[in-house]
């Protein structure tokens, strides 16, 4: 096997350190680079500060060779990293015409005018390549120090994440020979670790030593993710299709997709295989169900719309629940979620109605219905079924988990043919 | 001014370096060591490698008078911060019979057998003092070192912030001699980080030397943080107060609060103050923005619910948009979102009616309504304001923006008196 690259990441802002940023880029590239097989070995968060920038480089140099700094470089003058690299790199800003030309371009689009600031983005080290930034206006920069790659990158994380794909970690499989990794990601809800880890015990011992299974849990569920390192001697595609079939008949009710997919749009190419169309009626999730749908690009072609009925009168006036319901059983309970569901279904004309109905908390709760007793509903032509949920962390966590459940609901109510 | 106080901290896991946990201990850390005046310098994510922590311990010695250390501290054997400590400080484990009474004592209360990696867990190093853990088995270590305080807990993040609550920081603050640091966080929306930064550059060249600004950039604006570091002579709350003031006078209709204060919050403040009720009509949005809206607790005090109208056929049959302007102008038109904006406050009787239509992408666009063309309204009883936007990066993001900007559509739009 070839020789391990191994990586630093170098995060540079004040704001971090004071903590009202989250470092969310470096678990990122954590993630990527691990993905092509390159290993991380320290993350590092610095000041934006000439002296502690260059130190950090240098300690990171003595142990990588692979260092990937985001932040710092911004037009405000609080952000140093550009200066300092240069400085670090005995070399001299000049301006980089391609780079001016998408700065002008950026401000053109948006009809502002370009500040001196904007302008000086453009002056980069000499002696660096520059990344283009597809969606900013400070372009990235790669240096070459004794068979070492250093990239300097935005700390934004959009444009930080879109730079990194299209241009950092091809550049790194080219510049490196990186061992051959396949990873094969698995997607399953509605099964806790614990269990999904009992289900699959067997299977997962008698793995091929190539092989190697991570469990990443998430809110409602768990994603199973196969890497496979080649071994030279075996097709490593065909190794992990033989064993991810395998798995798939230990669990298959727990599955959605293959691969990079998300509920939503797993639930989306259901509904578009069958030509079906779908409404949802939120009432605690409050419009999350239609958003997470709409995420999807393409979903007009089977989402209609929503109905957000967050007070009573909603849920009377538009979605047809009746008043004598509403004061019988409570806005909560499996009466209210399935005419809910019913409702809009009707209402929109669509063939499926989801709805949601319950306490996301913190207040509102009582001793028969507490904060995170949540009703979800699914209901069709044929059927109309509902789901009590207790589920109680923060708020947002209520509502995104509901969310889920209730995409998942699509998934379990619709015949069996089509749910695996 | 007295010496500043400098703290590292050094986070340990494999699972922080490969992404599949994001290091949230570290900014928390931040902002309760900068709360008592200990400016952290660096934050460095390791390995669980007794190499690597000695050399990140070396390091931070060598920097800062106050290294605190998370991970590394649970029973399986991949945890080795506790031996390489001891290492590290020349002594042996040995035996703490108060920490073994508290591990007991868990056990005993959750009625579960202890088992001998548990009882591992209360032999410590001899020459540290011991740090009470009440909520978990693994207490923490507190290690003198040149006038220099080392402290290693559990990763785990609540345990982790009740020992630091409740023995840390009292004991920092009893060792050192500390500054007194306040930040005040004044968030604005619409005015991009160099226009805003060319507004105020005078006000803040002239700020007094122990006043630091920091421009916290995000998707529709910028958050400015004022770090004032006490100088021993004026009052610090009294100096950042008239500064805020000042800074104030020049940018009055960017802020739209003070403070950690999301947008959606200060929007439900200021509909609160004036006993107005809202609802939404979303199209591009899809549901987001009465998301954001009801994400806040309590926002059922003014908020009604939502339309969200994917398709031209709930624009026409709920909203009432009539089918001949939709023919002429287009879902995506000033007349058809103010149609919707007018018409949902007309459908859920409320005060206000926000819209949004738009081209989110990555398809759909035309030559004349290219992706990433999109329009907002605001409706009331006494107008109806429109706006259009453009703006396009991805697809998430240009909803997220779309959202941001009509709920500051209800900041501008609502009477001077209350919209500052």
């Amino acid at each position: 096997m070839e020789k391990e690259i191994s990586a630093e990441i170098i995060t540079i802002g004040d704001e971090l350190l004071y903590g009202q940023v989250i470092d969310t880029n470096s678990a990122w590239l954590g993630q990527e680079l691990g993905l092509i097989g390159v290993r991380v070995r320290q993350i590092t968060s610095i000041s934006d500060n000439p002296q502690a920038i260059k130190d950090a480089l240098t300690n990171a140099l003595s142990r990588a060779q692979v260092i990937l700094m985001t932040g710092g470089l911004g037009p405000t003058k609080d952000d140093l990293t550009k200066h300092t690299l240069a400085s670090y790199f005995n070399t001299e800003l000049q301006l980089h015409q391609p780079s001016l030309d998408d700065v002008e371009a950026i401000f053109r689009k948006y009809n502002r005018p370009m500040l001196e600031v904007n302008r000086q983005q453009a002056f980069l080290p000499a002696s660096c390549t520059p990344i283009r930034n597809p969606l900013g206006t400070a372009p990235g920069m790669l240096f070459e120090e004794k068979g070492a790659l250093v990239v300097s990158m935005p700390g934004v994380p959009f444009e930080m994440k879109r730079m990194v794909t299209d241009t950092v970690l091809p550049l790194l499989q080219q510049h490196f020979w990186l061992p051959k990794i396949i990873h094969k990601v698995i997607q399953t809800i509605g099964v806790g670790e614990s269990f999904l880890a009992e289900a699959i015990a067997e299977w997962e011992d008698n793995l091929p030593e190539n092989l190697k299974l991570a469990y990443l849990p998430y809110l409602a569920g768990v994603r199973l993710r196969l890497t496979g390192l080649s071994d030279g001697v075996h097709d490593l595609e065909a190794q992990l299709r033989e064993q991810v079939d395998k798995v798939t008949t230990l669990i298959p009710d727990a599955i959605f997709a293959y691969g990079e997919v998300s509920l939503e749009e797993a639930i989306g190419q259901l509904l578009k295989a069958r030509n079906l169309t779908l409404a949802t009626a939120e009432s605690c999730t409050g419009g999350l169900v239609a958003h997470k749908i709409t995420s999807v690009p393409g979903s007009s072609a089977y989402f209609t719309g929503s109905v957000v009925a967050y007070s009573n009168a909603v849920k009377t006036n538009q979605l047809g629940v009746s008043e004598e319901l509403l004061a019988q059983h409570g806005a909560v309970s499996e009466e209210t979620v399935k005419a809910m569901a019913q409702g809009v279904r009707q209402l929109l004309h669509t063939d499926i109605g989801l709805a949601t109905s319950g306490i996301a908390g913190p207040d509102g709760g009582t001793p028969e219905k507490p904060v995170g007793t949540i009703w979800i509903a699914y209901a069709d032509a044929h059927q109309t079924v509902a789901r009590k949920i207790s589920y109680n962390k923060t708020r947002l966590l209520n509502i995104e988990y509901t969310a889920l459940q209730v995409l998942n609901l699509v998934r379990q109510s619709l015949p069996a043919q089509v749910a695996g």
